[in-house]
């Protein structure tokens, strides 16, 4: 190591790049309050508990509405903190299913929560009592204020070293997490991955990915050769009593990569009919209409959809068509669902339109 | 149509045997009792009912402990009735891995349940206040006597017909649900299916596979042609607060078909660390030394089980290898899972074995 002023140097053979992703910080005026916080680091959470702690935040509005804002939501409103939502986009969760983002929609409003999808904040200012937070045509009053608007991959130091870059400025990496420099690695949120489903560049920050990836550098670093197939796209999260799960792509994605997709939602039930504890569940199917492939699903329910959408996930990394999907044997008994799993009706149901 | 005596004669272009299975009735005395049933029909299913509306059932004993002696036996318990199990195998849930099965009998153990296996009932006899089970080293009260031990399929009717019978005496059936004779298909748990990991015919009588070979054969007489994959043996069971699930094959089955099985058992947790509701899961997963092929896993737990197994179910219809599973992209949040869902923890503790 040599140092020269606040520079370092360090010689390497390989060398890893694990730098994550940062939360996206707007920059409208109010927003170093310290009562305004992103969510993302150890930081941010610790600075969240400790305004927590204080008793003095009875209503917070969260910014953004993607996974984290409403899981952030969730945690508030088990507070017993009124919260509102807010969001330039006017479409609500815009990649599910219109009609199942409705339902989840209409799920927050009936625990109270404001959702206020359409609505720019332009500042926020702080009042007698608290914080006043500013739309164009909406003002909103609150004691704290959290911004979930999504991350971006922390790519400065690959960009500055002349690295390739990739989907939303993460790190072009290949399947053994090499960049365009071969003795450079990157993985975690900072590094771009496969998708299973178009074999195409994309980036998913998410956990289960960056884990695999870390292993897999360890793996190619100490020459053990480790490649990954990529991502199926899959989430999923709670809002209250709703699951929400997604894998592979929706119709507008798959369009974007040369599918002719067709897509159709179901009903079904999260047990058998005429069993105690039964409730609905939403599948919406995705199909290609040229080869008849599986290309994605999104479902929402209150009770078994975290896991049912793993199946349809296995289902994309091998690149099952609709109905050789329709033909596996899933798990059936009274307590856990229709002698049909809901994925297989949904698939039944989209092959008549494929 | 004609008649002659109790003949009837019918003719036909194509015929449907769907005569299903029927519960294995023993033959010792005391099998014909009132207060004995077997538990397959809709009549024997009244017949438990009307003797449970009587309030006269303080006791049970049930032979067999099968899924459906298992169901039963919580049934029984959820309406304050005690209850014995007894059967003549010493081992308990011999599918499932030892040590697996060992927590799902000490959990019935727990909930106050009698289970007696290694005890073969040698005849039941009415007394002054009920029943009474006996067996060699063993006398058990009841009120009620309830036996699970299996069913076999209804196949007279195509054996006498000269049909090709399979495994099991089911009738053989080839992916069209035709039997020997191209005119005669068969479907339900009177036909046999092909298992996924084998390629061989196998016989297991569940509910899906009946539903959607019903589904097949009409398709397939009406000229649509429908094709069936096969079974792959996937089949999940509630004993009060356990999840129990299996797909694919054990260690035994997996000798027998020609491969080299290597089992790992990994306990892994239904929730993220932290999460509060938190409780442990077990999954053994089995693969093939010679090709790294995934084939079977067993999985037991509190939550989160009957679902989880879907996924590998799906791989096994791909004939994914075990590593090719662990790299599948399948769904983390808190509330539901650690960041490698169990069943991919499973699948990399395994590969250091294969």
């Amino acid at each position: 190591m040599t140092e020269e002023g606040d520079r370092f140097e360090f010689p390497y053979d390989k060398l890893l790049i694990a730098t994550g992703s940062a939360a996206v910080k707007p920059d409208f005026a109010g927003i170093d309050l310290p009562e305004v916080t992103v969510l993302k680091s150890l930081e941010d959470g610790r600075k969240i508990k400790t305004l927590l702690k204080s008793n003095r935040i009875k209503k917070a509005v969260i910014i953004g509405m993607g996974y984290i804002a409403l899981e952030m939501c969730e945690s508030l409103a088990g507070l017993n903190i009124a919260v509102d939502m807010v969001k330039p986009n006017p479409i609500f969760l815009p990649w599910l299913e219109p009609s199942m983002a409705r339902t989840v929609k209409e799920e927050l409003e009936a625990k109270g929560v404001g959702v206020y999808a359409g609505q720019t904040v332009e500042r926020i200012e702080k009042t007698a009592d608290g914080l006043q937070v500013n739309c164009r045509g909406l003002t909103l009053a609150a004691d704290m204020v959290i911004v979930g608007i999504g991350v971006t991959p922390c790519s400065q130091i690959a960009e500055n070293a002349g690295l390739e870059l990739s989907t939303s400025k993460s790190i072009a990496v290949d399947r053994k997490l090499r960049t365009s420099d071969e003795n450079i690695y990157a993985a975690g949120d900072c590094a771009d991955a496969y998708h299973v489903v178009t074999g195409e560049k994309t980036w998913i920050p998410l956990a289960l990915r960056a884990n695999r990836a870390g292993w897999a550098v360890a793996d190619n670093v100490c020459g053990k050769e480790a490649q990954l197939d990529g991502v199926a796209g899959t989430a999923v999260f709670r809002v209250f009593d709703f699951e929400v799960a997604r894998t592979g792509l929706n119709v507008v994605e798959a369009q974007k990569f040369g599918f002719d997709p067709v897509q159709n939602m179901i009903q079904s039930r999260s047990k058998a009919h005429a069993h105690p504890g039964n409730s609905t569940i939403w599948v919406n199917m995705i199909g290609d209409k040229k080869s008849g492939r599986l290309l994605g699903t999104q479902m929402a329910g209150k009770d078994g959809v975290a896991h049912r959408i793993n199946a349809v996930a296995v289902a994309l990394h091998n690149q099952m068509t609709v109905r050789q999907f329709s033909q596996t044997d899933l798990s059936y008994a009274p307590p856990f669902g229709p002698t049909w799993d809901p994925t297989l009706i949904a698939a039944n149901q989209l092959i008549k339109k494929l």
